[in-house]
């Protein structure tokens, strides 16, 4: 086996005196003068975030962190009842329900977006009809498919997801208002028009166009997320420690169950 | 079952109109205004971190992030080439090895230093000579049981890990440097007059040492590192979906272990 | 909230003197009486398995358990190195591996082979051409969405996969050769004249087909094969224990890295 | 580099024409000829199980399968609830909660027991005063240490856990009662003697003495375990398709902690 070349990385390295990671000496350059968010950037950019994008960054992660007791945090908190001595397990299967239905929509709707502006000239200024028009293609392909439109409705936020309008004015006021939530909001409005009911473009879908926008890669837009939601499920854990609801749960259930 | 008492948590909830997160209005009062780091500090404590915390932590957070191609990136990559589609699998398998030998020494130091204070006025400028005596009885009680003092030596850095001196650095000149910072020190010293074998603080332990000084529980600071390691994790897995390390290296195991 | 009754499974409940499991009880009926293998069946299908179809599931189950280096037995291996003291993550880590590249594969071609049969009377005595019709709508549908036909090739065993003729013949033997099997055979060699290259049946495939023939549920498929790679994960960390690959790995990674 | 003999492996290999595992053939030695349980034994033990230790392993692994809506089960549901697509997911966080609280007990005794009779010789055949001597050390020495007496006590089966006597008397009539069982039985007789306190011996426990006692390393027992849960898990999230129990169940914390 000849060719090693395969082993290599851009992302850390280190030997006796030094750590450098994404080719900047940690020590010196990085702690003390980069937070998580602005090396999470620049480790998957390769790009140092401007302050705006680094803005909108935060935003859009604080916005997905967490959601109270959802099948991800109650997946976690079982875990830790069984195996308290091992967290990372617990955060791990925190993080294994971030699949189609819950936390993935975020990353879905950043690549159906990203595919559906690909190979059109469909800059941040383009008129509004233009977006329509794309929109129009990519609600039809998806309809003619017959697989859903991400990045619309709500369970709970069946009027308006609270953190899209927010989204929305933050990207506008730092000057990151960029094609993929222009393009979300015209497809929102073209589908209802189609399917005459209309579906508010929720908070997972304005954050994976809004990242999209300040350049974050589609395909790793579903990555991100996790970064957010690890910091909510270690959260809930430390709760969890003080004031346990894996075990009363599973003893509540297992009664209903037994009686059912 | 009438006792439902125990489904309730601090951290999240959400009606049709509102997402509240540790009590906050998410969309009005953390969007925008909190970063990841401030909002994780302030789930895992519910106190507003000051800025020297916010700092201090940041600069613990990326210097966890990434140390090249650990087993733990390897693990997330391996896992990569199996399920690509998956990429949440990928992240969790990487955080699965965050264990006794890897990623976890950083909150065993924690533990094993808050531990020791425990009881014990030890404020931040109690002298050198209570440091060192606290030290000495700790130190000998994991001696007694035959186990490891932790935060000392690494198998890399083996006169000094540059991430030492640094978060000392910093956390004097953010006026954080506490107690469990400085009794890792003594620990160190004390370590080599017993032994006769001097080990350096390593970036894990001080790393420990320094989120207790700003107020991380001792029991979350195993958490608190998973968040720093997701992002690398993340970084990894868009290097690999580009630049493959998994495939090639397996063929490459398969093909030495079958001429073995 | 007064539905409830959503809170019910089948499939095990116990109360202070007893255990019941799929309606049997489990120290009276279960132990003593039937294998792991049979259990399972019986868990996942809610029948008992003949002796052939036991027979066969068994010969499926061994021929999935294990495949040496793999990606995925290295990744619970480099998980190992960081927390041996948690070896359920390790196991766990090895498990998130099997996707649409390793291990799914056997369940991708359940499901294909299934889809293609549905609504058709194509029971196992069909005559040939009848088997090679469906294969040809079936391949040409794959064809058309751009997608992989599942099932065929190998990237090792470029002639024939020795599970392959072997799980054919004991399928014949034990009177269990169905129609899942006689359709993935006609679609090697449809997709043979269709392409111009002859591919072989896989044993992932072949075991696919099989399971379906002996009553597992397509969907469960993918599932059924994790049962069996548990036993070879659990092996690994065995030997791991005893003589690691993961450190040296690293170690070797590292090292060749750092030269790159 | 030049040691890459790290690189082996007993349990698996292939090349073109043959897959190798534990060094025999297995498409000609393994399909068909053995189960998989008789595979797990051999790859983890390196030697073939006789009938009577194929029996009393399956016995074990049944009687650990399955235990209704655990904490174990309901982190898999969930998991499934949010990403349905990943079913290697779903199974690997039901397996990650097998700690120190569920599922690890087994090993825990295994590991427990086999530490207390190293040394000695304690063969089976030893007299039941030797057996209680040796269980009055062991457990006087978990006592001094502060640490549970493992294999005793179950928080339903509070008189008796009805997989333990059948445990007991498959391994009397298989005669493969060796000193693992016998000295458990010991340890809960001296246990309650010394605490005035009867627990009875749990399943978890007498599963984990014999599966020593039939040659399983006490290092691999809690490996073991995951083995016969992974059937369990599978057969749950097939239920789960069909009878969504995560999501009402989300959907009912989720309401009731709202009210909270």
């Amino acid at each position: 086996m000849s060719d090693h070349q395969y082993l290599r990385t851009w992302i850390g390295s280190s030997d006796a005196d030094t750590i450098t990671i994404g080719g900047l000496d940690l020590a010196r350059d990085v702690m003390g003068s980069m937070t998580l968010t602005q090396l999470a950037y620049y480790l998957i950019t390769r790009r140092r975030a401007t302050d705006a994008q680094q803005r909108m960054l935060d935003a859009v992660l604080v916005s997905l962190a967490d959601h109270g007791l959802t099948p991800s945090a109650l997946a976690a908190r079982l875990t830790y009842t069984g195996a308290p001595e091992a967290v990372q397990a617990s955060v791990a299967a925190g993080l294994l329900g971030a699949g189609s239905v819950f936390l993935g929509p975020t990353g879905d709707t950043a690549v159906f977006l990203a595919d559906a502006i690909a190979n059109r000239a469909l800059g941040a200024d383009a008129p509004d009809d233009a977006f329509e028009a794309v929109a129009r293609d990519a609600i039809a392909a998806r309809r003619a498919a017959g697989t859903r439109v991400p990045g619309l409705g709500h369970p709970v936020h069946k009027v308006e997801d609270p953190r899209t309008p927010r989204l929305y004015a933050l990207a506008e006021q730092e000057g990151v208002l960029g094609p993929h939530l222009r393009l979300l909001r015209a497809v929102a409005s073209v589908h209802a028009e189609i399917t005459g009911r209309r579906l508010p473009v929720n908070g997972a879908g304005a954050g994976g166009a809004a990242l999209v926008d300040i350049g974050i890669p589609p395909g790793s837009v579903r990555g991100v997320v996790l970064i957010a939601r690890t910091a909510g499920l270690v959260a809930h854990l430390a709760e969890e420690a003080a004031q346990p609801i894996g075990m009363p749960l599973y003893l509540e259930v297992e009664h209903r169950a037994s009686d059912a």
